[in-house]
């Protein structure tokens, strides 16, 4: 957040087993089973559909058009990770492309999710390497000043610690802080296991204004009926 | 509109053949067909591409992060209705996921229209439940506050009756009011047995200068031609 | 830009030859070739994914709420053209539809370009012809003022004059100076001749740092690392 | 809404006394006072600050670069009117300016509400006629294309009728609908009365917690204490 | 607008006389009198109410996030000139502050017109040194990365060529070519002239449905009044 | 961030002596001298222009619609506090006015800061009472839903832990974590001492071409001059 011209090199990951399993639930449990928040502001977007990841966080800091802390970020990625890049004043260059995703995709890394733009989002699509962005745009960037790797960022509105869990998917990317991946998959796996339940229920025609008991507290609210 | 905690269960619906036909002629066509008024914003867009329907408005005035009366709507859906529902305040939350698709489907609803957020869009997608929003998000709402079922409300700059004609597509959304469903659909019906022959008159490489007699009212408004 | 009411007919285009190359390069690698300037702002985007064009710019200026212009363009289009249209003032009504469409293609043109909206984009989705548009919307126009065709425009922050060559794609939309085609191509050419080989290599597992020897400027801006 | 090329001469204006009794009340007791609807979105801005207004309305709908309407509107104005216009579709060119201000005043209205733009902002200043917009801008209008007078509108997502009692001052408009005037006006003024007894106790450095009597909701929806 | 590290030093500057008078007439009715063409985004606003200024651009081309051009750009400035200042890509960063407008205001400068950010603004209103800007923001800038001086740019939708005559008001700015300041002011003086009559005729309570003979076309376009 | 329904009341706060004297070097400055980080994004304004503050970070953590917590927060304020509230979601409601202003005064907070709306815009700078904020809005919120108060938050971007110093002014908001505050207040006191003296030159006719030497790098960067 506050360093610039610095990389962290030992990062310590949230677990990879329970980071791996948070990708199935998908960020809205996820998001609920951390008590509703974590999230990103809506303005993040996958560049395709369907992309469904979970992964630890490589954080990366960068300067307003300029994408020079991609590349020294790449060398920290390790199997596992996505990649988390904010910028320090709002920028929606295209910070990311082709080459960049062909080196984090042979480090081992599952995704990028950027608070700014990405661009060869056609090539990026047929090599099945996700982003989630701010924005799409071919705007090239330079390599002049620094920013930083593996600190706490601050990423469309949510804030990002090195190794934090992250899941993202149609819906957006929450984050998981690390300390809580463990008690967030729990809660997760608890959600999912009623909803089958309920979805079966609500399938055959039962309203949630009963499954959920709710008439009562409506009508102590004060909701009227009229004919 | 400014009734908050009523629930209406009797509405007047609009002529279900004439709101089925509707559906066909997408909603630039039938908003031509009204003399260009009644369309929502162009922020409203479908979280997946291809869908057209048409169906009666059953219309929700929800309050910001509360989704509490969706729930009170679904009681109030009947087979061929369309779900309409607008924030007493600008909130891209994720009002509603699959859990309450299921139940407006079972339900007998076509599509919801909601000027908010929407989440779980690859089941939704899925499940072939089309919804129009204005953002996608995981951000999970609670159910505290009372908003209204059947009130006139105001959907992404439209204003909406309950039982009011609802025509949407990968173009928009528009709101038939149901006095003038029937007009709307002729004048709709009548546009089109004309596009045909002008579709293959352009086709051919008539020019719509010619077609449409424009050369005469463009001189007359001082149009210059320089070589 | 500054002239209304007025159509240029002979218009000199940018070489077809080159014209017709730059397509294949993309976006983001002509808008490097020039040397990162010529980029409409990010808000344009694409109708469909997939598209990838390049041709040589008619130019049209319209009035808000407007498309009688358009109807005035299709005159002056000759095969192998975008047409590129902008507005006197912010709307994102839909100036264009399937009937335009379908007469622009008959004329020979490749895409349009529109710094407003757009609407038919199922029908035009289904008849392959690209629109790179800021909205879209069902929302019609009149036909009651005069704008211009063949003048210089500017277009989502890029300037165009007719002629000039547009490259449209997945990424977003650019404009190469019809002065520039030729040194553009020559450049992007050059380009993506070296992007096989670092493309090879960063999957090998090669990093940017070293293939682009960023390691000593890194170290000269004070870049530190912290174990 | 869905009237075009109609003036409603014969309008049922809001009770005057009420109306103007809402004034020195301000948008956001107004707005409370009708249990929290009726407001415009917080986009509408005043074009200077401090003016606080109540007015009957007069109801215009525009057309997007076309002010024609507001010339037809100004003979419909009488004394104690506010002028309300609402676009067809977002636009934010200078609809209004000081002829047009000194035509209205002449006329008696009291101020312009614009889901639109406004210039000549500081001649409309020293003549003391406030304006209440969605932008500021000088791009002037044409006069072709018919809209509406005196028709119900939604303007900045408000839905306003004719002879509507409008509100606006610093914190935005709020439009109270002609038959709610008389009560939204006594809740107002109950509202009002307990407000300065609280402002004093609050002043004097008694909590919101012990006044409003929260501790024990507060606790009973499980608000820990942490030290 | 193309040319990157380039500055040019001579550039033929719209008549002095002329720009000068310009000022008076503000952007509103210049902006009509070239024809409603011209004028930036409304999104530019100037940091404080009141300032009214013409003058000759200096150009300037900056990179996101970097004010180096700016001070390249101090050198070129001449007594009554305004800088105007566009970004090769969105950018709100505060790139001018009270240091640059001292040089620029010793170097002659009236006003900087920029589609950025400014910041210090406290200090540039005490020092009568008015900005328009799309942006208020204290986040630095840095120094790295050429852009260029005295080259066609586009600022806030509008083309801006070295030497052309600025008008800047509360209601916006509009950019007058060089080539077209003769007659623009005299047709600003032509409005201008026409306008005093007009102004007392409405003040008097003539409708503008009179004074401008708009019954009859009204009438021919529809128009129905209704009782 | 993550804790809801909490309140920490003990936090422990930077020194106030130094905190105090931040306010005199205003945003701009005190953002240089911590290296152009921890800025808030500049859609946060003042609802008035001139003030200019400092203060202890007393943080609250928001539901949408909802302003419960901040009467939490009201008691946890002591002498030189400045309020900083965040939403869990985007949300531009008036979520503080005039009771809450006074309240806040009096238990001697400075100011508030919120990633939101605020009302009673009129009334709290008759009392002088700053706010900087997202928005203007008279929509009033309810007392449902639990948040946090001195929690670690994201406010507008920024993140803002309890007990951090946080300095406002007409260029924004920046909040300095309490580790670094006395460096950083070092470094705007130095900053500033070279400001005089490069003011004065400038004003002068110095450029900052010679005073800051860069005619050499930007000639080694290749800028060119055309005559």
């Amino acid at each position: 957040m506050y360093e610039l011209g610095v990389v962290h090199r030992n990062i310590q990951r949230a677990d990879a087993d329970i980071t791996d399993k948070l990708a199935a639930f998908g960020t809205s449990t996820v998001h609920e089973a951390m008590g509703r928040v974590g999230l990103m502001a809506p303005v993040m977007r996958p560049i395709y559909a369907g992309a469904q990841v979970s992964g630890t966080a490589v954080t990366v800091l960068l300067q307003p058009g300029d994408n020079w802390m991609l590349h020294v970020a790449a060398e920290q990625i390790r199997p596992g990770d996505v990649v988390v890049a904010a910028v320090t004043a709002a920028c929606t260059d295209g910070f990311f492309g082709e080459l960049l995703a062909t080196s984090f995709k042979a480090r081992g890394a599952r995704a990028l999710v950027i608070d700014g733009g990405c661009r060869d989002v056609r090539a990026l699509t047929a090599m099945a390497f996700p982003v989630w962005s701010r924005a799409i745009s071919a705007k090239g960037t330079v390599k002049a000043t620094l920013g930083s790797v593996n600190v706490p960022i601050v990423c469309a509105g949510a804030l990002v610690y090195p190794g934090d869990a992250i899941v993202a998917d149609d819906d957006g990317v929450v984050c998981v802080p690390r300390s809580m991946a463990a008690s967030t998959l729990a809660a997760a796996a608890k959600r999912e296991a009623n909803e089958a339940d309920k979805r079966a229920r609500l399938a055959s025609g039962v309203l949630g204004l009963d499954m959920y008991r709710m008439r009562e507290p409506l009508a102590a609210a004060g909701l009227r009926y009229v004919d």
